[in-house]
């Protein structure tokens, strides 16, 4: 993730976005580089808002900011591509894929199980034991 | 969904929340009852402000907004719970599910294919298919 000192005169991407001064402390600077950062911010900002993006970041700790602004900006990127459902589309396709392969891995154990229950090897392994158990 | 007239006097559960006067074109008060609504609305106008929200939901013709509500009001709830990841937990979680179905599907696929092989049944099926091809 590109790094942005706002000491240097030059804005971090998000405050280019908002048109604001950038200041030494600013939580966006870390996440939103001068060039690429605009786009990436106007997508959070359209959908969450700037300030409730900043409420959200600066009640976690510095060290732990990076993978929300990750989250959130693929949060935002996924509602403004599908306004209805969001990245919950991806949910949902996860879990049919989920039901699909549950259904799918269920039916490949049934046909392994009578393969295994008649199979020669099994059933002398079988006998094998019952003799051993006994003798 | 409950849904809330604002010509009864009633505010809609989104502008109780936000101690506004509900009107009778509220985009909020079809899908934000009186009561349960404004906690509902609580988490969503935390994470995205009521604001985009609105704005959101006026994009997009009136009888396709229960969705998006709900997607929202999914997400929002989800960011609160998890700050860091938000829903995206469960899309991780999801595709590492999908991954560990595949590999067990894999696996299953594996050890039917060579009992398919080794099968007595598919054999003599070969061997008549064979037989018949050239007879």
């Amino acid at each position: 993730m590109a790094s942005t000192s706002s000491s240097t005169g030059t804005p971090c991407g998000a405050c280019k976005f908002l048109r604001r001064k950038c200041t030494p402390d600013c939580v966006f600077a870390p996440y939103f580089c001068s060039e690429q950062g605009p786009e990436k911010f106007a997508a959070i900002h359209k959908v969450f808002g700037a300030s409730n993006v900043s409420k959200l970041l600066l009640r976690i700790p510095a060290h732990h900011r990076s993978e929300p602004v990750v989250t959130i900006a693929y949060e935002a990127q996924a509602r403004i591509q599908d306004p209805i459902h969001g990245c919950v589309a991806h949910i949902l396709t996860l879990q049919q894929q989920v039901e699909s392969l549950q259904a799918q891995l269920m039916q490949a154990k049934a046909q392994l199980a009578p393969n295994a229950i008649a199979s020669p090897t099994v059933d002398l392994e079988n006998q094998w034991q019952y003799l051993t158990h006994f003798n």
